[in-house]
């Protein structure tokens, strides 16, 4: 909870789950007094990294809006509970950025942080990803780069952040990173921390030469992770992409880079008519040179076929363990071509389970 | 309710929104009373035909899986209570098919049959759509024609009909029409109802000779509409198609005429792995070629681009006329380009509001 106590039923909850799906780490009956007792004394209780590792493994198991979570079990978590400080965090984040993007074979990957406690929140990063880039605002009112991040850039800004002498349209934003003693810390990430693919189309030369790229690893900074009662306020984790996240949705979306016109006109489109499917056209072909150009950098990355493929295999396995797998449909169902995924084609199990991610209302979009 | 008998609440609710939506029919008591009286009389009452056209309306204004709704207020309703036996019904059928047609000018209009009543239950048309195709399975258990319709075909042969002496992929089934007095009436759909669109694309002269065709009238007939406690189970209503309905659906879905690979083959597209997004391409050239050919026919379609601008049209009328518009993400999100359409960035009302259509188990997929 947001005043540091934690919630002694949902971490009895949390502890004999943790006990019954690892019957190495024997009964749950003595760990679940000292919890108990360490909550009445404290407020809250200290996770073990094994705890802590299957919690943060089971918050994404979870995640309902997630299509990629057939490789939940093997994802890295790396507990960096002990540290507090705003520059170490900054320092660890760029850490994690290294460690999953481990020269193209990217790896899920997750970085806990403090915990919020009675008294002493966890530190919190401000970023809605690690990676992300600038949106500035031009004396026009157009936005040069991503328009959804005119707000914290012009907070960055103010902060004493400076943006290359011209503004462009990739320019990776600073990590702005607070603790309890550090009202805020902002931290310019090293490019050999930042993988980016320029993207290129397999059979039009000209897309080159549009000058797009996008950052290789997407890394969700703005998220709670909350476990058996304990919130974890700066835990950031990563996946892969897969494409059509860039390209139907980052680079695509009206009010983000809005990038369909451009690719239309040059591929000679018709745009006087929706009825040409113009828009659909340009996406298909902004989709596969997304596809493309990260397999030929060596950047993990994965279609939207094969994520839902994966999922059914997914939900499949849960079944046979005998568990309800939750889903929303709306976030599951890719972006483009739904009903060609098999994921369209049924309905899934709707209830909510913890250990959970949750977004702050103050970082929903 | 199935029993013929008239839920007296339903019955009040609705008499009360008529006459609140239609103030020039006068206040509601003196109505109120009589409805009443008549369903203690008789297990049920009679709509007149302005609470009928007026119902019907309703019915589809409160459809929530229908992004086509912004025109709920022109549906022509055609009151053929007076219709019971089987033969008149199929005769109807076919005049709807034709008034509905309209040469091209297709008109959203819905034909109302003799609702259900104690010991009197209304007809019944079989068909899930006055107009479908045949599913032949072959002796190899393969499918030529629509698989969807499989089990249809064959009682439609073991009730008679005989398919055409090759079956071929695009024939059209017959109504099974059946009530109490007649237990099944078929009827073979004349030729001069059945508006077919053969198609071809604007760029590619080889499409045309794949062969493909589809109807140019979706009319749904199996659902029951029920309004105010009533409940009429054959009331075929029609609207013109959203050409995704025939390009990502009909034609596209693997247990439909799955016909993407051989598109992908004529466009010579690398159908070995998913990441070329060859499946995207070949979705978008099939729907360019239904909007293409049905315009070039004359016949009423429109893109889900406009389509879901309609939509957002509608939601904004319903709003100021201070009305909650129910809708389902995941139906009226289009089946393709999702994210392109600007039905997909919010989410709707999901209350459940009378009068509706209901699918009845039996007849769902
Ligand atoms: C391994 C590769 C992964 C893939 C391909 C993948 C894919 C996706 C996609 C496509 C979305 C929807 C994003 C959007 O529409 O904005 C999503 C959402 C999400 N994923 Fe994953 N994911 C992966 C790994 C992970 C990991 C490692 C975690 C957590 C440990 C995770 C947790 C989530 C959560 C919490 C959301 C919802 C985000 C929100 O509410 O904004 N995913 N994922
Ligand atoms: C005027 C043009 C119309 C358009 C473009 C349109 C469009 C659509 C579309 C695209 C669907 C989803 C179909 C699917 O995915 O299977 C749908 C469903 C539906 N529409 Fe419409 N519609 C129109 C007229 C009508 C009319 C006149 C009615 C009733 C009077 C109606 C009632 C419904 C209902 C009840 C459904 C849900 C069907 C089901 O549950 O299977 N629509 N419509």
């Amino acid at each position: 909870s947001r005043d540091g106590l934690a919630d002694a039923e949902q971490a009895a909850e949390f502890i004999e789950r943790y006990h019954a799906e690892n019957p190495e780490a024997g009964p749950a009956a003595q760990r679940l007094r000292w919890v108990r007792t360490e909550i009445d004394l404290t407020g809250t209780y200290r996770h073990t990294t094994d705890e802590l590792t299957f919690g943060a493994r089971i918050a994404w198991r979870n995640s309902a809006r997630c299509i990629g979570r057939l490789y939940w079990k093997s994802m890295r978590v790396r507990d960096l509970r002990a540290v507090h400080r705003a520059a170490e965090v900054a320092d660890q984040c760029v850490e994690h950025l290294r460690q999953a993007t481990n020269g193209g074979r990217i790896r899920p990957t997750i970085t806990v942080f403090a915990p919020d406690a009675p008294g002493r929140p966890g530190p919190r990063i401000w970023n809605e990803q690690l990676i992300r880039y600038a949106g500035h605002r031009t004396s026009d009112g157009s936005v040069v780069g991503d328009p959804r991040y005119t707000e914290f850039t012009t907070a960055a800004r103010a902060l004493g952040w400076s943006p290359p002498h011209h503004p462009g349209p990739f320019d990776v934003l600073p990590l702005l990173v607070s603790t309890q003693d550090d009202p805020v810390h902002m931290r310019v990430l090293p490019p050999d921390a930042v993988a980016e693919v320029p993207l290129s189309h397999p059979e039009h030369p000209w897309f080159a030469e549009l000058g797009l790229r996008w950052h290789a690893v997407p890394a969700i900074s703005a998220m709670r992770m909350s476990i058996g009662g304990v919130d974890y306020p700066a835990a950031p984790f990563n996946g892969w992409y897969m494409g059509s996240e860039i390209g139907a949705r980052n680079l695509a979306d009206t009010d983000r880079y809005n990038l369909l016109p451009v690719v239309a006109a040059h591929l000679g489109l018709d745009t006087r008519s929706t009825t040409s499917l113009w828009r659909d056209r340009a996406l298909v072909e902004l989709n596969i040179a997304v596809l493309h150009s990260f397999t030929e950098a060596g950047m993990t990355i994965s279609d939207h076929h094969t994520e839902s493929d994966r999922f059914l295999k997914h939900l499949a396995k849960e079944e046979k363990a005998g568990r309800r797998c939750p889903a929303d449909w709306s976030w599951i169902v890719p972006p483009m071509s739904g009903s060609l995924t098999p994921v369209f084609h049924r309905y899934y199990d709707t209830d909510h389970l913890r250990p959970e991610f949750v977004s702050d209302p103050s970082s929903e979009a």
